[in-house]
């Protein structure tokens, strides 16, 4: 008998140390608000003694989203880098209780398990500032044949192109999960992210990548332009499938000449937006996978994002097949 | 200049893993509703694989309540023993960024910080499976006596009995605290932890304690009686002054032959009870060292105990001192 899974995941395994600061904190330490910035033990050390207390709860983009896919009644394996420390114990027990297969070595070694402080305003906005410890150091070695090529669609995290073993890692993946039959999903990740990778990720875009993922701010980072509508009109010729996440206005899924408009699921108030397109990500890859209407995956993509900003952390509190039941949608 | 502390605690240096289960999963695992075991690593590893995800959040009988202390305004510093590793820096930086003064060095060598997996059911009940590593280590060496000497109140966790050593320092902390003009007070902790020290404690109360804290398993286990009332009349005659907990029947601070009775803070629905009798120690604690009324330091004490079952985690997710005064209290 052969596993197949819905979605196969690679990306950096990440514990989130969440605290709360206000905008003027963001200011003091030159974090820009609302990105990804990568830290070195040393400012890591300066933001974190100068945070409030914290807690701890496992995340990591593409973690968060084969979380998801999982808590909708999905198939999800997820592939990255743990360390033989606390935060490793703490990141592969939560994945694989969240049911996702997860079967990685924990690496004894001088790099730590990668984490990332998010500092979370008032607003609800999180700013992210990543130790990338031995994550990073995912390569050919940790990728398993048999778990990608049972992948209906392999899910990419754009943060590993910022190492080369990790870039190559995901495009030997890309290429076992596309001869295998299966599609290749990738997610932008990030402004600056985009901004460091660009005309790779646009060479990709237009060959490998069956599934575009980005927010406003990434895709017009990628093309370069201040014009949302004009990005849409770029992607919709460059890929042959985007969806793309406005927070509050919404979402758009674009194929081809063709797009379809998602409205946000409405939230009373929001209190960490951490992990909000992982878990659109994830909803609109659950319905994917089963088949569904774009315009019904893009409500399931909603349904997850609301779930995830109305409480701290990036994992799912609820079920999400149950919630999307009681709403009518699954 | 010497700083004095409204209070000084020590007790276990702990992280708390959180996460949930349902009755049956207690029973299964053979864990008493409510209570706190000791386990050794196979029983953790065991009750961890076959729990949900967890978050990680400081916690630790005594340090919640320094941060209570702390959280109204007062001053605390907390004595506690940490291992140099994630749960130690995590157990650190929360103390510390909570306003307590703590100044522990973390141990290199074989025992981890410790970590209490705590188990909460769909009432909101915690049930508690403490492994503990380094923190029952503490010995004489980390005591400061010059801190002890400047505390109001000492204020012992029992569970710190549990290891010779750690008993040891209790004592003699006590008595730097007490020649040096300050009260000492003893929290019970569990009812089996009673059940291991009947003995000891009781002796404690009728010498060297001046506030005994416990709640009504606690003080019934204490004296071996089913009847409140009946173990009330006997730690009127054998204490200084009883604060005795009753969860929703609220609670009595029992000083000879006058008792003072607290109502509860109303709650609309309780999420998580860790800390509870923690927090309620930390409102009396620092109302008694203000010099105010029992029913006034019994209010704080309510209103602290109210807020932190509110969510999940045993730190309080608000500054208390604000919160008292929006109820007019302070």
């Amino acid at each position: 008998m052969s596993t197949t899974y819905d979605i196969v995941a690679i990306g950096n395994a990440i514990v989130d140390i969440i605290g709360r600061c206000d905008d003027a904190y963001l200011a003091k330490h030159s974090c820009p608000k609302g990105s990804m910035s990568l830290v070195d033990d040393a400012k890591m050390s300066a933001l974190y003694a100068g945070m409030g207390p914290g807690i701890e709860i496992s995340g990591g983009s593409a973690a968060n989203t084969a979380v998801g896919v999982a808590s909708f009644g999905g198939t999800a394996a997820f592939i990255g880098k743990i360390a033989d420390d606390d935060f490793g114990r703490i990141f592969a027990h939560d994945i694989k209780t969240s049911g996702v297969a997860f079967q990685a070595t924990a690496q004894k070694g001088t790099s730590p398990t990668s984490r990332s402080l998010i500092l979370v305003t008032p607003d609800g906005e999180r700013t992210m500032n990543t130790l990338l410890g031995i994550s990073t150091e995912l390569g050919a070695a940790e990728l398993d044949p048999v778990i990608i090529a049972a992948a209906k669609v392999l899910y990419l995290e754009g943060y590993l192109f910022d190492r080369p073993s990790a870039k190559a890692a995901f495009r030997q993946a890309a290429e076992i999960a596309r001869k295998a039959g299966g599609k290749v999903a990738l997610t932008l990740s990030d402004g600056f992210c985009v901004d460091r990778h660009r005309d790779e990720f646009l060479a990709l875009i237009k060959t490998d990548i069956d599934i575009v993922f980005a927010n406003e701010h990434e895709i017009t980072a990628l093309y370069q332009t201040a014009d949302f509508d004009d990005a849409v009109r770029r992607i919709a010729s460059d890929a042959r499938l985007a969806v793309l996440t406005r927070s509050a206005k919404g979402s758009v899924v674009v194929e081809g000449g063709n797009s379809t408009n998602i409205a946000v699921d409405p939230v009373s108030h929001v209190i960490d937006t951490t992990g909000a397109g992982d878990l659109y990500a994830a909803g609109f890859l659950y319905g994917y996978t089963q088949g569904f209407s774009h315009a019904k995956s893009g409500r399931l993509a909603a349904i997850a994002a609301a779930e995830i900003i109305s409480h701290t952390g990036a994992r799912p509190a609820t079920r999400l097949n149950a919630l999307a039941s009681q709403k009518g949608v699954l």
